[in-house]
């Protein structure tokens, strides 16, 4: 690919790759999304006009987006990508219709504005190499692939709901069964078949067969066809996607290590030089320290030397091809460096610090004991959190124990060195920190405007409420079984983020169209409202529904936040009241939400949740990191053999972490990707791209 | 171990292991557990002294059976076994628990049949070698294995419900608002707790956090609950019982195949002889095929011949240790031997049968459009079954596709050889005869009877509407995709077998305390009955409740039939309107079987047909099989080259499925099975017990 290398053009590629200009249009993406809680059907109302100029500079400003984008790139490149093409046409359609829009509304027309259900997909097309975008566009292109699969079994799927309907209507159709609201019981088809699609999502699940049953024991059809539909093939599609997002997963990973490699075996033919005897080629330990200098400026001496041992483990002095192909694999570990100091007060009060009850203190907190002993406060906390806050002894019980905690943290930092007990991988040191300095400041100030005028905020009581509960959680971290799954949890957390993302995405769309088919049908009244209208939600066709009569009159598509509830709700249980305010037809809505977000994107997160804990699990540590830990453990038997534990200067942690999702990924899948070599010639396709990006 | 090898000893082991002895036994047993039928409360009452006669007769002949195998195996084997101590146990108690029933009930008092809770336990533990039973007993061994892990999830997870019930009562509790009944919401710390976990299940979706959601913007709350618990935990509990389900099948199947290779390494060793130059030793054609005669004495030399140039590839007349270990795999690969013989019409008509007319038919029928044709018959069929039955139009027309369906049967057996139209492994060809044929018959009596009085059975109608429909299913095998999600279906088949058994002694369990917790607490009425009591199902406990509003008095505990249907409506989604028409302490009852059936026995078959699935996708074939595939491959081609493929005697199809699921599992794991050699010297030790049982 030829770029052009004029100071100009250089210029103007750095400028589209800041990391402002990148953050600029991730803000224009959200604000262009945001605009539907102003936009009626609306949260907070805006005059069209308003929303329109707003709507105008986020369309501009991804507009000067793409024409920069286009003159940083070669012009083939540009137009080859599908990315572009497509928000070029988001882009463009938006205009058009917010023209067509504005006008229809200003000549006093009836107008709809589609273009918003294409918002959400500039958030999947803007690549602006985050890796949090990436991994989005990663969970949609795994979706696109297993769709084939996804289809053939959905077909069956819906031919055996199809025969199965067709079998209900024959079987009761005839006999005049009436359902609880009094309609007759499986007289159209069309009704069963979305009765019986309904019952694979357990939304309907006794009701549907209730008439059925009390009429004669043809449960026996509704076993069979709940083992067959919603057990069986529920699993059949969980499977398929599970076997698409591992395999596509693999793939990737693959790719990515691949291209990797790749590219070290290039650094390494730059680099290399002949070892003495006419031998192998070699990088040297000098060229090395250069090498890791330039790609990780921060990165400290002592770390330097470990990744250099591991690496040259018979001390030679020089590295082959295979050593320093791993340098990516290794950097990718996270090594904690902890440089254990003298305490600051041992310096300040050096007589004090060593003094014996000093010393003690010492011995106390680090103690097992300690620990369970804070344990048995909590659970003791615990019971006061649960009785009546109204009780001047709980109340004050609460100031006992917010003492209590207090002490703990100042204990630990006496004993412990501040940088150490602050270091970025002590979670549960700064989660207790927070919670207990936040709570403490939370009850002062709500104890002071007690006293002060009588007055107790309901905000602020609510914020120290759930610090209070929040403060349990610290017991989970005291045993050690629990502990491992509370990493899986953790790990699973950015994952977790690219699921919201891609819920976002489904759910913005859907809530748009809802928005249009429902939004205003169904009213909420305030509980205090004295509107006749509030016994069926201001809609007469609710009256005597189960729908009005359960009160999820709240459950409405009026604004995008409880259109977004809802469909929540429908991700849950599908319940489908809202065709009773429309038309029948709306029941095609739910059931395609339903096969988007349970059948494939919940089983998609089903699936992740699942490798994830596997791997987790199952999967051993990779050999860089066990030769890391096997340093490390000689490390700290040198300090106990001199016995200077205290003053032993250095100490490396190797975490049993890989650092990013990526670094599992590929621990997932080592064993399949040891065997492709080394080799330099065949170039993966995808470096290309990535020449453009980087 | 010693056996005592006197005649009489061995008659008496011989009578023991007699095949009627064993399904007496079996029948027994389901006499045992058939009595609830009868048994207060129940279905079809018969009187105390029936019931109690029965059972006794069951518990003398499983103590007999219990003395009967003492005698058999040696003293300290018997007592070292579990299983037995198990069953001498229940039957004790049981002899017990019906003696103090009897006599309380002789004497007027208040009796519970507590020892029924035991009687599924023996279903579990009579080992009597067959295959079935054996299952049954490995599923339950996976969940006794997968319990400690499952347990430190569901901790954590119990945690987790019990911290966000905590901060629940502390953020509504104090607010005073309403649930849709007039009672205060979420102000009760058990309440709550239940009520969140009830949300897991997904039972009360919606209506939980709508006085929340009404209140205020809460729902932040519930929709972070459902994120973490009902979401991320319960795919925890599916990756637990996966992963454990998965690790404990392949060690199974590891030992199954050691001991296995370890047996035939010891035939190996008897059967030996050095071949000429003091070579390897090796067995003979002439030693393996007496051999094959005596292991499966029906096999055709055929099929004998074809085994043995799969392992004798070199054509060298002798085999070798390898490939003698591999002929018990050998024989687990179904191969279907096929003669093509002339058609009977051919031998008494051959000059008919060879006439232009009949070569026309026979090439039509074997044509690819015969086949469209048909499923475009079907299509249109299934829109007739759609139709109003009563239109004459309708009902004629049926005629007219009966008849379609008859000709098509008899010109696929005019153009295809009876015997091999009618092979075992032509599963579409019996369906379609037997669906046909059934339809043909119901559809006669219909009409003779309705011509004849005017009178419909309503029982036959069902029959043929049912075969009707059935007819439909025939569609999908035309499509070669859904094929393989068929082959699938049926291959689960018979696990789901060993699922429902494992399920039927949960339910059972569960039947048995719950009837005797809510029996006769919900009364059902038939639906025309004019009692004022079936409003509130017969319990004025119930009056106003939604059990009773959504007409579900049907859903009760009176009889072993109705408890099985109502837990299967509880594993679907757990509702438990029961908990009003007794204490609030019942809940501890539908907790449970949510954590036994849902949490455990669920993600169980989800996790078999999770594996299942995805080594129909992803296992290649077994070497063996490829090997014969291509032998048969060489045959059919042979035929071909000579031009007498009408006229080849001989045809081979070795079936793409194994013959057991043994054999499938052995495929699933089978690379990882490859590494450990024919080492003869390490016997399993599980060997040792197969002794005492074959």
């Amino acid at each position: 690919i030829f770029f052009d290398t004029s100071p100009q053009a250089v210029r103007l590629y750095l400028l589209y790759n800041h990391l402002f200009m990148q953050t600029l249009v991730y803000v224009f993406i959200i604000i262009n999304l945001a605009l539907a809680l102003f936009e009626d059907p609306a949260v907070v109302p805006l005059p069209i006009w308003a929303t329109s100029t707003i709507e105008i500079i986020c369309l501009s400003a991804f507009t000067v987006r793409m024409v920069h984008y286009a003159k940083v790139i070669p012009r083939d490149e540009f137009w080859k990508d599908p990315k572009n093409i497509c928000i070029i046409v988001i882009v463009t359609l938006s205009f058009i219709d917010l023209t067509i829009y504005g006008a229809l509304k200003a000549t006093g027309y009836f107008a709809i504005r589609w273009s918003r259900v294409l918002r959400p997909l500039l958030l999947v097309n803007v690549t602006e190499g985050r890796q949090e975008n990436l991994k989005l566009r990663r969970a949609f292109r795994s979706i696109r692939n297993a769709l084939p699969q996804i289809l053939y079994v959905f077909l069956l799927f819906m031919f055996s709901v199809l025969v199965f309907s067709l079998m209900a209507l024959k079987l009761f159709g005839k006999r005049g069964l009436l359902t609880i609201d009094g309609s007759p019981y499986f007289a159209d088809y069309l009704d069963i078949v979305f009765d019986l699609y309904v019952l694979v999502s357990t939304a309907n699940s006794p009701d549907v067969m209730m008439p059925a049953y009390n009429y004669s024991f043809f449960t026996i059809f509704f076993i069979l066809y709940i083992v067959i539909n919603t057990y069986t093939f529920m699993s059949f599609f969980l499977a398929v996607v599970y076997n698409n997002y591992k395999k596509y997963l693999k793939e990737e990973v693959r790719q990515l290590v691949k291209a990797r490699r790749f590219k070290m075996c290039r650094a390494f033919s730059l680099l290399q030089e002949t070892w003495g005897e006419g031998g192998e080629p070699v990088v040297t330990q000098a060229k090395w320290n250069h090498l890791i200098k330039l790609v990780k400026p921060n990165i400290s001496i002592a770390h330097q030397e470990l990744l250099w041992s591991v690496l040259d483990d018979q001390n030679k002095g020089h590295i082959g091809k295979f050593a320093f192909v791993q340098l990516a694999d290794l950097l990718s570990i996270q090594v904690i460096t902890v440089k254990s100091q003298p305490h600051p007060i041992q310096i300040c009060f050096p007589s004090m610090y060593s003094s014996s009850v000093s010393r003690f203190i010492r011995y106390v907190v680090h103690h097992r004991m300690f620990v369970y002993v804070y344990d048995l406060i909590i659970l003791v906390n615990a019971v006061f959190i649960g009785l009546d806050e109204e009780n001047p002894l709980v109340s004050n019980a609460e100031w006992g124990f917010l003492a209590l905690y207090m002490l703990e943290i100042i204990l630990k930092l006496y004993a412990t060195e501040p940088r150490a007990f602050f270091a970025r991988h002590h979670f549960w040191n700064w989660f207790d920190i927070i919670i207990i300095v936040s709570a403490l400041f939370g009850t002062i100030i709500n104890s002071a405007l007690k006293h002060s005028g009588g007055y107790t905020s309901r905000q602020i009581l609510d914020i120290v409420f759930i610090l209070r509960v929040l403060r349990l959680i610290r017991l989970v971290d005291s045993i050690k079984r629990f502990r491992a799954i509370i990493n899986t949890l953790i790990k699973i957390g950015p994952t977790i983020l690219t699921f919201s993302q891609l819920i976002v995405v489904v759910y913005y769309i859907f809530a748009m169209v809802g928005m249009e088919l429902f939004k205003g049908k169904v009213q909420f009244f305030e509980p205090n409202s004295t509107s006749p209208d509030q016994e069926y939600c201001g809609n007469p066709l609710l009256k005597g529904t189960t729908f009005a009569k359960l009160n999820y009159c709240k459950n409405n598509f009026n604004n995008v936040v409880s259109s977004f509830i809802v469909l929540l709700e429908l991700t849950v249980v599908n319940q489908c009241g809202f065709t009773a305010v429309t038309h029948v037809s709306a029941r095609i809505f739910f059931v395609l939400f339903h096969i988007v977000v349970v059948i494939i994107i919940i089983n998609i997160f089903v699936a992740f949740i699942l490798e994830a804990f596997l791997v987790e699990y199952t999967v051993d540590k990779s050999d860089l990191q066990k030769k890391i830990e096997e340093l490390e453990l000689n490390v700290q038997q040198d300090g106990v053999d001199t016995g200077l534990v205290d003053a032993m200067t250095m100490n490396w942690i190797a975490s049993r972490r890989s650092r990013t999702v990526d670094g599992l990924l590929q621990r997932m899948f080592e064993t399949d990707l040891r065997p492709e070599g080394f080799n330099e010639e065949e170039e993966p396709e995808n470096i290309k791209k990535k020449h453009v990006n980087i």
